[in-house]
């Protein structure tokens, strides 16, 4: 049986001794495509109508990283380390050649992986992302810390204010990705610990920190990248992306209108097609 | 018989009395698509890998405006005027509702026409273009000086330097443009007279000029609009697309890898998918 999003089951896969919990579903035969998930994300935070996109097509893998929902282990305070692990997760697998998808801080995670694991990682995709010591990301943004520390009616609301911008259109469609997102009734993560959160931060402040140069290790990474970002993301500035495309030697941009952080989860088809569009035709000359 | 590039007859259209040389072929039915070509370019500038490509299904609209090559009257000194020509050019075909590319200068006139013409001119691709008083436009940039300035082996090659990338792969695909380019045999269009860059030079000066809160007019571009550029444009500053995308209500943008000022030529099927999704399916709903 072929699974999707909603029925794929929960395995897990011991690295170092340690379980790491993953889905894995879509069309194998080719590259598969790895997903990284954002602060505090976990498996269910991906959006359907994009992992079932893809599925079509490739192979899709999606896990908890160490220390994070159904995952053991301990979340580490440095981008590094979590790429370390991410590393040795695809490599449990067995896989030789992955494509890398990640997302605001699974983005920092897979432009790490890319540069450590030249032959693992054969291209890499960067949604809502920044490079070391970006603009606006030595602390959280003031929008960022503003949307994070508010209460909401639901919980999931604040995915709201975090993916979306604030225009009617906008957050229509995060009300659409709030109903398909919540669409998996069985085998949901469990809830990430209360020591998830501050070690991600740790980890976030140690690459925003300000440092010379910073963009230099931009070079390092020589897979073709696309970068994909909302032209208004308020919680990792979209001129950040503009960077990293011009620092990055293979990088292919492209900014999506009236969208915030979450411009994957608000074009969901646009995206796919875009992003398989690079997978299948690097924008380079083989 | 359905035209391509290489075959289309040189038609000519009344202007206020003025004969406008054009080209028209493809699929016809939908929305033309007319070309805004750069600096001191003609119908033949144009690469036909590009339009041949948007020509499978919908159809084209190459010309010449007022004063260039084939068509009479003189080139105006500013891009409004230059506007307002191209718009009576199309309305002079009978035509009520188009799409506008425009590339380079023909990004000038492009978006111009757009703010000017709100229901003639339905969604706007831009390539190489910047807004008003953009970075580096209050003149030509040092580069673009150097590089029209210089005398090449065959005057053809000064578009290897203007359109591709010094890397050996960009300048490969500047070979094979030039190769692409020079097909067409029959009918090409005449050489543009001494007095058009003079007129055009003089109106890139006003364009370029700094003003107050120079990007505010850029809100009035209220049509669906894809910004495209190579990553490393030295003729029009790549950030200027950046700043083009954040300044018009909706706007997407895509920048390639390794691509200066052509990129539309660099990566001529890249191109043509982006841009066709763009107009079949507009990023922002319906």
């Amino acid at each position: 049986m072929i699974h999707a999003h909603q029925t794929a089951p929960t395995q897990f896969v011991y690295v170092a001794g340690i379980p790491f919990a993953y889905r894995r579903f879509g069309k194998p035969g080719g590259v598969p495509l790895v997903f990284n998930i954002h602060f505090t994300g976990t498996m269910d935070h991906w959006d359907p109508a994009v992992t079932d996109g893809f599925a079509k097509d490739r192979e899709v893998i999606l896990f908890d990283n160490a220390g994070i929902s159904a995952s053991s282990g301990e979340v580490p305070t440095s981008i590094e380390e979590m790429a370390a692990d991410a590393a040795a997760f695809v490599k449990a697998l067995g896989l030789t050649e992955v494509d890398v998808l990640g997302f605001s801080l699974g983005g920092l995670i897979a432009q790490t992986l890319a540069i450590a694991e030249p032959k693992l990682v054969r291209r890499v995709v960067l949604v809502g992302t920044g490079p070391r010591s970006g603009e606006g990301m030595a602390t959280l943004t003031p929008e960022a810390q503003e949307i994070f520390g508010a209460t909401y009616e639901e919980p999931d609301h604040l995915w709201l204010r975090v993916h979306f911008s604030p225009s009617e259109q906008s957050q229509a469609a995060g009300r659409e990705f709030l109903r398909r997102f919540r669409l998996r009734h069985e085998g949901r993560d469990p809830q990430v610990s209360e020591k998830v959160a501050p070690a991600q931060l740790e980890a976030l402040g140690k690459w925003g920190a300000p440092r010379e140069n910073p963009y230099d290790y931009l070079k390092k990474l020589t897979q073709p990248t696309l970068i994909v970002n909302g032209g208004a993301d308020v919680i990792i500035y979209t001129v950040n992306s503009f960077i990293l495309q011009q620092n990055i030697p293979n990088a292919q941009l492209i900014l999506y209108p009236d969208a915030n952080h979450g411009a994957l989860y608000q074009y969901p088809e646009l995206f796919v097609r875009h992003v398989s569009m690079f997978l299948e035709h690097q924008a380079r000359g083989a």
